[in-house]
C-alpha cells in the first residue's frame, strides 16, 4: 500500500474524510535504505520497544522515513503499543525527540450517562470548542519550526502558514513543547469552511503537550501560556459540574448548530482523563453532504455513524414528532441532495471535483505543496497563482476519480 | 470463520440482508474428515478442476460437507473459477451430479442505456416480477425431494414445504431439472411478507435448470412446463421490444411501487443472456427500514447501495422538485424511524430481535429447523407450536445480539 493510499484511508476512517484528494499513481522513490543495526538498537531503547519489534515496522513501513524535503523525520503509519499513529521521531545531537501524534478523542453518541461514566474521577468539566479544519501539530524540530499533519507528514504549505501566522519566539521560550491546533477558514486545501467569519486561514489551538511524554498543559496552564503569545484559542465555554453538564452542553450544542458550527470537545481540567467530543446535528449532515457528493470514495463507516448519531440524539432529546420529521427530512436531504448533483453534473459530462484554495507569501510554497500532494499519490490540479494584496492565491481542483468514473460508467449502461 | 458466519456475511451482501439472524457459538461437528485421494481424484475430473485445487478446497472448507442431515452433499461456499458459490455436488450411483448455485443477477441502475449495452444481441426483453422473499432450488436429489438455500444447505422447513406444496410427479417425470424460486409470504422465517396476498407460504417459480450445466430453458418453455404441473410462476409482465423496454419498465416500476412490490427482472427470452434486475424506490426504502433496525449488524454496503440508487432513480426520471422533495422525506424516514424504534427499545430495556413464524405439517420439522439454525451458529428462541387446522404455527424470535449490545453499551456510558 502507498503512502498517500494509507493517507486517504486513514482520513476517512478517523478524522472524517477530510482529505478527499483522489489518488492516483504516486510517484515510489525507494530510498528507504534498510536502516543500519547500530541506529534500530538506539531507537529501540529510546521507544522501550524490541529491536525485533522495531526491524518488523521498518520492514512494513509503518514506520518510515518522509520522503523528499524531510527524510531526516521518521513516521509512524500505525499505532504501536503506546505510541500514536502519525507520531515523528528524529535524531537531534545525537539524542532521539518524539513529537507524539494526537492521542484519540472518543466520541459520546449520548450525553447522559456518558459524561458520568468517563469523568467519575473528576467534579468539573471544561467545555472547548471543536472547531471544523484540519489537525496540525507545531513544533521546533532540529531548529526549524514545521507543521505536521496527522499523518506525520510535514505539510510545505501549513508550515508557510504556522511560520507566518504564529509567534515564533514561543518555540524559542519553549522548544520543550508542541502545540496542537485546526487550521480553519476559507484558504484550506483540506476543509474549506466559511462559517467562521476567518478570511483566510488561522490555527486555532486546543492543546499543548511535552515533546517525547505527551504530557499535555491543564486546561488552564494552557490557556494562560497561549494568551501570552497572543495565540488563537478554540473557544472555552465554561466550567461545568458533572453533574449539571449535559443539560449545559445540550444548549450550548443547539446554539452552535444553528450556526451550523461543529461541536465540543469535554475535558478533565487536569487533563488526567482523555477528552470526549460531542457534535451538533448540522455538522452530522454537513458531513453527510460533503460525503455523499463523492459517495464511492467515502468510507462506508464514516458515512453510518453519522446518521446513527442522528438516532441517538432524537431519542436523548426526546423529541417531539415535528422535530423529528424536520430532523427526518435534513437527513434524507443532506443524502440525496449531493449524491443528486454528483450523478447529474456526470451525466451531463461534466468532471467531479472538489474545488479548495491556498493563499500563500511565497509562491514557491504552493510549488512544493503541489509536490508533495504528488508524493503522496493526490490528483489535484493548481490554477495560476494570482497575486492578492502580498500575497497570491491558487485555485486547487481535487479529482474525486473514483466516484466519477463508477459514476460514468453507470451512464454507459454498466451494472452495479 | 464458522459457517453460519459465512451465511450471515453472504446473505447481507448479496441477497440483501434477509437472513438477520444472530450469530452465537456455534456447535462445531468436526467431522471433515480428509476425503480420500481416489473421490478427490474423480471428483476433479468431474468438476474440471486440477486436483491441487480441489484439495485446497476442502482445506479451506471453500468445499464442505454438510453437516447434520445430508453429510453426502458437498456444498461450494465460495464461487470457483465458473462455479456459482452455494453449488451442490454430490455421488449418485458411481457418478457425479451437481445442482448448480443461483447466477448472480446483476443490478441495472438505470435503464437507459444499459438494457440496450447489456442485451444487444437480442431484439426483445421478457419481463416478470422480481418478488420479496428468500431463494430456493428445489431438486431430486439421490431419490429425495429436497430445498436448498442460496448458500446450498439442505432447509429443513422449506424442504418439507416444497414437498407440500409442489407437485412432485415432476421430479419423477424430469429428473435432470431443478425448479429455482421464492419462497414468499408470511409464513416465512427469513424474509417474512404480507404485501402478496399469500395466507402462509408459497413457491414461486422463476428459472428452470439442468442439473451439472446450469442450462436453463427459455421463458417460453419454462412458463408451458411449469403451468403443466400447476406451479406458481412469478408473474410475466410481457415481452417488449429493446428500444421501448426502459419506458415500459418505468411504467411497471412505478405501479409495483404503489403496492410495495420489489420489482422486476429482465431476461432475454431466449436465456442466451444473463438476467439483469431492477427496483422500486419503494422497495429500497423498505430495505433501508428493515436494515437500520439492525443498524450495527447490517452491511454498510447494503445500505450505501441502497441509497444510491435512489439518486440514480431521480436524476434518470428527471424529478421535479415536488417529487424530490417527497423522495428525501421517504428516505430520511426509512433511516431514522426503525433507528428511533431500535435504540428507543433497548433505553427502555427491551431486547432488540426479529420475530417471525414457520407453519409445519410435523412439529418435528420444526425441530429440526431449531437443529438447523443452531448448526449454522443462529440464536433463535423457538416456542410451542400452536395447532391451526391440520398444521402448526410457531412463533420464532431471532436475536439481533450485536445491535442490541451496541446499542445498551452506549445508554451506559460507553463511546462510540
Amino acid at each position: 500500500m502507498n503512502e498517500g493510499e494509507n493517507m486517504r484511508k486513514e482520513e476517512n476512517k478517523r478524522e472524517g474524510n477530510r482529505d478527499k484528494f483522489e489518488k492516483k499513481k504516486p510517484e515510489r522513490e525507494e530510498n528507504n535504505a534498510d536502516p543500519d543495526s547500530q541506529f534500530v538498537a538506539s531507537l529501540a531503547e529510546y521507544l522501550g520497544l524490541p529491536e525485533e519489534k522495531l526491524d518488523h515496522l521498518f520492514e512494513k513501513k509503518y514506520l518510515a522515513r518522509n520522503r523528499g524535503e524531510h527524510e531526516d523525520l521518521l513516521r509512524f503509519d500505525k499505532e504501536v503499543s503506546h505510541i500514536e499513529r502519525g507520531t515523528v521521531v528524529y535524531e537531534k545531537d545525537g539524542a532521539f525527540e518524539m513529537v507524539p501524534g494526537f492521542p484519540k478523542i472518543r466520541r459520546a453518541m449520548v450525553l447522559y450517562p456518558t459524561l458520568k461514566e468517563q469523568f467519575s474521577q473528576t467534579r468539573t468539566l471544561a467545555v472547548e470548542e471543536k472547531m471544523n479544519g484540519y489537525n496540525v501539530r507545531v513544533a521546533k524540530i532540529k531548529g526549524e519550526v514545521l507543521a505536521i499533519t496527522r499523518s506525520g507528514y510535514i505539510c510545505p504549505y501549513t508550515t508557510e502558514r504556522a511560520k507566518v501566522k504564529l509567534n515564533l519566539k514561543f518555540f524559542d521560550d519553549h522548544p520543550e513543547l508542541v502545540l496542537y491546533g485546526e487550521m480553519v477558514g476559507p484558504d484550506n486545501p483540506y476543509v474549506p469552511k466559511a462559517i467562521y467569519e476567518i478570511e483566510s486561514l488561522e490555527f486555532f489551538i486546543f492543546d499543548v503537550r511535552e515533546k517525547t511524554t505527551g504530557k499535555p498543559l491543564s486546561v488552564a496552564r494552557r490557556r494562560e501560556l497561549l494568551e501570552n503569545y497572543g495565540f488563537l484559542q478554540v473557544r472555552l465555554f465554561g466550567e461545568f459540574p458533572l453533574e449539571t453538564a449535559p443539560e449545559e452542553i445540550k444548549k450550548i450544542i443547539l446554539n452552535l448548530g444553528k450556526i451550523e458550527h461543529e461541536g465540543v470537545v469535554i475535558k478533565d481540567p487536569e487533563m488526567h482523563l482523555p477528552p470526549v467530543k460531542y457534535t451538533s446535528s448540522q455538522s452530522n449532515c454537513s458531513d453527510l453532504r460533503h460525503a455523499f457528493l463523492f459517495y464511492y470514495e467515502t468510507g462506508r463507516d464514516y458515512m453510518l455513524s453519522r446518521i446513527v448519531r442522528e438516532g441517538f440524539q432524537t431519542v436523548e432529546w426526546e423529541e417531539n414528532e415535528e422535530a423529528f420529521e424536520k430532523r427526518c427530512m435534513q437527513l434524507g436531504e443532506s443524502i440525496l441532495v449531493p449524491l443528486r448533483e454528483a450523478i447529474w453534473e456526470v451525466k451531463e459530462k461534466r468532471r467531479l471535483f472538489d474545488e479548495v484554495r491556498i493563499r500563500v507569501s511565497d509562491p514557491e510554497t504552493a510549488r512544493r505543496f503541489e509536490e508533495y500532494l504528488k508524493r503522496l499519490g493526490v490528483d489535484a490540479v493548481f490554477e495560476e497563482p494570482q497575486p492578492v494584496g502580498d500575497e497570491f492565491l491558487i485555485e486547487i481542483k481535487k479529482m474525486n476519480k473514483s466516484t466519477h468514473d463508477k459514476t460514468e460508467a453507470i451512464w454507459k449502461g454498466e451494472l452495479w
